[in-house]
């Protein structure tokens, strides 16, 4: 059986991942919880590839570029999910599942974290369970992969 | 080792799950989909209890009942998401944490559907995986209360 | 020939109608008005039941219960009309006709009486014209169910 | 007995009725619903008289000439309806119970359609019946005239 | 002298005071702060009834109950203060002066806090002085009913 | 010398004046009010032109078309002034001063009234006085043309 | 006969007239427009205090004490008409005809100053006449008090 | 082969182009403006109407009356573009493609021209250069009914 | 046992009261009013001071004195509750507890009255009881003070 | 005579045209309708530059950078369009014509495609025609070139 | 070489520097903190005036005494600044450049002290290094005196 | 004594400096602006690096990537500064003092240049000073580091 790509998309900061804000965002850095990810998924058949740019045009076009090359998508826009209807238009450019992450509980944080633009095209959203929300997202874009829907 | 109690609540006109706005709300109803959540968990050490009521009133006082009786509350407010500060009250009156599931992504309905008063209270959402929500729910709140995050 | 059977839903306070506010709401009470309305039908085949409640739950409750016993509901949700979507998804969630009725003009009362929620998922909406409306509310009904439009 | 006379108002693109987004508005055009309307009361004494035009100053104009001339009013002002506040002033004018009809539920449209500016001067709304909505508004007028309600 | 009868509403989750966030509402648990107004009006002609629910109907319906049975209501509607047009129009509906009480200082919370629809049908409102409020509203019911203003 | 031409125009229902809620408009009708007005000019040379009409696109008409006839415009432009931003570009185009004149004050009446659209393009607006507005308005029209402010 | 009284009050900055902004403001200076106003009344019997100042308190106090000294009042209550509900209640306090007066046309400057607060207090308003409306404003006084409309 | 038939619609003050604030609309007057139109399509099989009315509801009449007399329309709906509905509905109402166009940008004016509620309705929209948009509109009108796209 | 000393700060126009809006405000005069404080504390030991200013400045400059001088602080801004951000300043800049009342429920009056800045700074607000809301402040202020809450 | 140089923009997605919604934006994709436009120009002298990117900064480099190099601009700034300052900026910088094209009609799109902050600083707007719009603009652009309008 | 006048205006609360909110305004008092800003300036030839009131009318007044008497002013108009539309005048009344100044950076603060209506007239703004920022206002405005820019 | 590093970021358009705007922005290019800020440090101990980029993302890595390499840092995020949730999560993610700086008042702008989205993770924001601005902004970081408040 092939395996199934995964594609992980971290937007603008997340390169900071455990310098910035850590009461907030955690001690983990970005490499750490990447590995974390990988681990949960290494006897599954399925590869995961990692991506982190701060900038929104790289997103865009990453989004746009994996076509074909992926069965789902697992984005955690940042700051980005906030205003950018240019990645929520590549979301929806593209026939790909995508699940939108988030670390923290956007609703419990400042008024201007609580609406998600990007999310509108996406499958759906999970926001405040730290890196587990990403295995989360893995999972249940399998579901949705395997069992069509 | 004892069993971890899970209390699962839904709220309003979940009742009709099955019959409501299929296109919409998938065609399983509420008791088939809480067997299917059942299923999920029946060889780990959880015990799931299900609450459904349409009224605000009874799942507050449900909420203030949980303290001492469960780890864990997964809860669908339904409509009252996008209204009950009640609910978001009783909420943040226990130490229980508490993990919003919605069948669909409310990002992706009607504007009043886009904000959640509840979810200012809860641990996370997740939002869009049909009942699939509900299982990594479960999932995430027993990696919350086994590895205390 | 089969009766039809009309379902007519009162919301919060209209037990109190002809105690309550007076010069706005009149002096009929609400037994009172419910015969007015059975006597105008009682030589058609159309059967009336009457329910009112306080409950916002009750109401999504009896209006998920009309499913399969009734051809067509009458409801004046008096102050739920104005931010209830929990009433909303009920009235969406089944198959039958709905009409809103109110007894007062909302359009000539307080800013927050100008809008009514429920009435996005309703066939119609009567609103000004006293008890009459409830009969106006049950004619168009009938209109509707027998013309098929 | 003198006749009661009945003014109907129709605003502007109803001349197209028949023509115009017919799955909106139904295929039946302005000439045969009056006929239809006329038709209901031919064997009582209400005599009415019909008015459309485009012209907003026009419907302002016929609204202030009727003062002597009709004992009620029925209008349906279409677009003016979300923002003639020279229609509404017109109602306000005179001393004749106004009747507002639409023959969609306009809670069911677009945002900008909710609204009535026209209705705040109005005895009562029917919004959602079609031309049978007419129908309804000639009733209450009666009803209201003749039991001076 | 007969004495003077006074209703105490509580509204959702008041029930779990001294176990609710303690930082913002103290230990005091609701038996014990009805047990200190209680002892307060002890040697005087009054006599105080407590009533709690989280139901807004439960409310809305012990307050149109109240007619003929009290003369003075004191209401701490909790949540529902912010969006019960329901509440507001049962207060509205008698004829018994009401009193609105706070445990705290709504104006220095969160913003959706800070507006009171059900304040709008009440003599007055107090808020911010914990259960000492309640003895408050209760005084100023007598003076309002014995002096008659 | 020769006479100065000044334009009177009234708009939307100001041919009901006199009959339209007289409690706010007072009960001189349109005749006698532009007859008191007309004598209170008769022994200058001033020649007052009246024009009334409920059509936004006359009044349009009739303020493009006074370019080279009239030396000031006194306009009343009624429910226009709140919305009419064709009135407001006609105002513009022409080269001669036009002061807004109202009845009553428009501070003091409902909200949608407290704002002109129409008075941005103006010299100036008289707001509260009666009949005696448009007597004000001349004077200052007057003292404007013959001082050349 | 006995003189009438008339209290011109002028509000912040209205000290520095022919000073400031004069492309907007005029260069008339204050003292200077105020002896052209008492001009224009030096043969009737018309007695005119002026009165200016720059705190918003001490406006209230002036127009509190001109109970039984004055007639009627002009008020250019300059900055202060867009926000002080204080000098509205104080109009509102006082059983004198005020009228408010502006220089410029407020629906002509920016967005905060097209709104008057305090005009709702008042008789009427003029504004964009520059000086002249201050005396517009006392004829309007006169013809109110004389003709007691 | 048939000449394809166009129609110009002009709305309120257009007529008083080249008089009409030049520094804004420029110094060509409307008759003008529509012979160079004509000129630019004289030797194609196009013929073009030309109407302009300052009436909203004569507008509304022209584009209801267009049906099966012109294959395109051409519309400028100055200030109505900013309110009237009652234009978009007409526009919707048929089955003919409209384009909107501006002479100025509107996005680079008032904040109250920076919206249209009538392009809602067509198939495009041209805003910024002057009478060229007239023919830029025409030229995409016939691109879209030869290449039926 | 050494006196406490509270002082009662007045704002704006409540020099007015007994002249200002009876229905309102009702017939006591400032000085009255102040009497039948001063006496229900007579056999306290209380001392009260009353201070009543229009100024917003002398209200911010007597606030700030009072640091030292006294141990609690009854305010009634009047119109400045709604919108100075400099008293509500001063009342957060010194460590003494501040009551804010109001004469009339704000919550039932206009749209602009309902907000209170200035409250957001004080430990509580009484709103609705007349004078025997200044009493109630400053049992409210003993009871904060004696039982240290 | 020399060649006039134009620069096509194209922001971000715009690379997927063809893959992305193609019932939205059509099936032709970006490098075919690039040959398209360049066809209808080949016989002119004008000279088209074809650029595209993602990246808000990119676009905003590229458009300072054709000072000097280009006589106008084309821009479709796709997404940016709605939020993209810096793009409004760029275009401000430069003293060169620039004309924004929309595939779509904008004013049919979602609410938050309906303005356009970066067409603030745009000769004009063309909106709604494909890829047509881009071949208007270039027209449009020789129109304002050559006739120095 | 004349020395240059600069006068420093400290406006609400601004007296109780050093005893009010510490924790937010630092422990220097104002005359600490003036007597530092002096010192810096010691040897140059800037003599400094400090002005410190809690009235709006209070700091208008010095405001537009300040012509001839002062080249340059520094204000912080504390609470004020977020109203003020009196003082903004005030500034803009006088040809003499202005430096706003704020102890705290106003955008990490409350919502309602991010605007700044006082900073629209002013030459620019400084607002986050306590009494720093008085002496860079100061630098500044000497910069612009001398190099006049 | 080690130098103390500073890096100085100018975003969008900043590369146009002296030719972009120059009535708003001035005639210096940002080359000769940066020599001239070089030029005021040249005898202290500071070394300042100068960074300039369009890209919202460069922008976020350079502030990143700033931890360990610099004592402060002045930004002029340009337009971004009224959008970029981006750049206020990249000067929240670094322990180093960042002071945001302006050559405009921006308060003295468009509506939407009156906001700053990225101030609010600022020690302080310095506006209106042209060049200026960044000197003072580096004096203020160097009282920042060496008295450390």
């Amino acid at each position: 059986m092939d395996s199934i790509k995964i594609l992980v998309i971290n937007g603008p900061n997340l390169n900071l991942l455990g310098v910035r804000e850590k009461n907030i965002y955690g001690s983990l850095n970005l490499e750490e919880m990447n590995k974390k990810i990988q681990e949960e998924f290494k006897h599954s058949n399925v590869e995961i590839e990692f991506f982190q740019s701060n900038m929104e045009g790289e997103i865009i076009t990453k989004i746009g570029n994996s076509i074909g090359n992926f069965s789902g998508i697992v984005i955690n826009p940042g700051a980005y999910s906030h205003y950018s209807i240019g990645i929520l238009d590549a979301i929806r450019s593209i026939d790909i599942p995508v699940v939108e992450v988030h670390l923290t509980n956007i609703y419990n944080r400042e008024e201007y974290r609580r609406k998600s633009v990007t999310a509108e095209g996406c499958k759906g959203i999970i926001s405040g369970f730290g890196y587990y929300g990403y295995i989360m997202a893995i999972h249940a874009l399998l579901d949705s992969i395997l069992n069509n829907n």
